[in-house]
């Protein structure tokens, strides 16, 4: 908790999604703004997801909002209000904060996959020439997956509940990107490097795997998007740790989500 | 100052207005929440006079938005966008401030006056039977004559640079009211107990006073709705405690305000 004072000149930024309840964002960043010396706070914004195609685009009007997170499941909608997208962001089909600019154009972009691989590399693990398998295609995989293949991972699985998504998903980033062969697959975890979880099992206290893993190769690297107190870890990660792979967990890819934004954020 | 955490849990009240810079309500209101033990806060929106009506009914759309507040220029159009509305709004014209109770419907009441006549009570002075000049017919002036009214004043002149606007406001309070009577009048301080500045004359540093008053007799009660810091008094009320009368000032207007309005949040 930080002595905070909240005035008429204080800039707004806020997160939307829905529900709202479990994010942190919005201590996480309204503690960092004042760290770094600037008036203003990130408020919880909870918009029903019947509304969003209406709300959204009216709330990007109040003139002292200069930047916003998207939470599930409105960051392919938020991509839609945007003016300007980073070009990332057209491959993934989702963004996961905007800013205000000088001329008042709302610009998007998507940090998912970039936390996560900053949370690699900060581990000192290597991903490139890598192969990795990623679970879940919703925005957070396909973010994962783009910024797992600019890193340099050559050759990626992608998995869903729904085949026709993961299907979809390699289509669409074979198509867009180079020097990296994505491909529809079962949750084969043998063979890969890097196994990643970016699908929503886990969240839930109780959740079990996302997929039927057994266990894995003390060499290879688990990674889980799912946000789980420090000591709670979910049973992916905690089987990882049981094999002595090395893991990067939900709290290690936003911690390097947290100064990209915020580096986002001042840029306008 | 106080020691505040948002979270995603964190309810979300606002101020609107145009401009927005010069609120207090988020520091006064945000303390106060967390005074009450109210996981709270009380955020500055600033809306474009422009857009006001496209863009309010969409922001109370937000789900974890419980109330707002309305200063200058929105009180009207805040009175269209609610659901239901205390009697004496419809009077007035206009609300300051709107809740949203148990069911998702939009409540609205007028507390400008309310905060006056609190602030004129706590300092034991009194109102019935007494004869009062309000200076400005906008939002604040309609709102503080209808409460003075039905405080048990009985002869309100009411003065606006606009005679128009003085005249159809007497007109609209004498339809509705009883036991008072209102006339559109020059600003002239004879012959009455209570003279009150309803209109913006005193926000700009500098101002000089809202009507060419020389002096007061020290019997009269002069107030002015223009929140100045303490110690840097409008004209109007400097003038007035030179000539020894009892003032109420925009600060004791917006403590009585204070106590009300939270309670009308809480009733939600």
């Amino acid at each position: 908790m930080s002595t905070l004072s909240i005035t008429g000149r204080t800039r707004l930024y806020g997160i939307i999604g829905d529900p709202i309840q479990q994010v942190r964002s919005p201590e996480v960043y309204t503690r960092k703004f004042a760290e770094i010396g600037l008036d203003a706070v990130l408020v919880p914004m909870h918009i029903d997801r019947n509304e969003i195609d209406a709300v959204l685009p009216t709330l990007l009007r109040l003139k002292n909002l200069d930047g916003l997170l998207v939470t599930t499941p409105f960051k392919a909608n938020a991509l839609a209000a945007a003016d300007d997208v980073h070009s990332r962001c057209r491959r993934i089909g989702a963004v996961n904060a905007l800013r205000r600019d000088a001329n008042g154009r709302w610009q998007a972009d998507m940090f998912d996959g970039e936390g996560f691989v900053r949370g690699l590399l900060s581990k000192g693990l290597v991903v490139s020439n890598k192969r990795a398998l990623v679970l879940g295609c919703g925005g957070a995989g396909a973010a994962i997956a783009v910024s797992l293949a600019d890193a340099g991972v050559t050759h990626i699985a992608l998995c869903d509940l729904d085949d026709a998504k993961s299907q979809a998903l390699a289509a669409q980033l074979n198509s867009s990107g180079e020097g990296c062969m994505f491909v529809a697959s079962e949750p084969n975890a043998r063979d890969v490097d890097i196994i990643v979880n970016a699908s929503i099992v886990g969240m839930k206290a109780g959740d079990s795997m996302p997929a039927p893993f057994e266990s894995f190769d003390s060499k290879q690297i688990v990674g889980d998007v799912v946000l789980r107190p420090p000591g709670e870890p979910t049973a992916l990660i905690a089987r990882a740790m049981e094999c002595g792979c090395s893991v990067v967990t939900g709290i290690d890819m936003h911690s390097g989500q947290i100064d990209a934004i915020v580096e986002f954020f001042q840029a306008s």
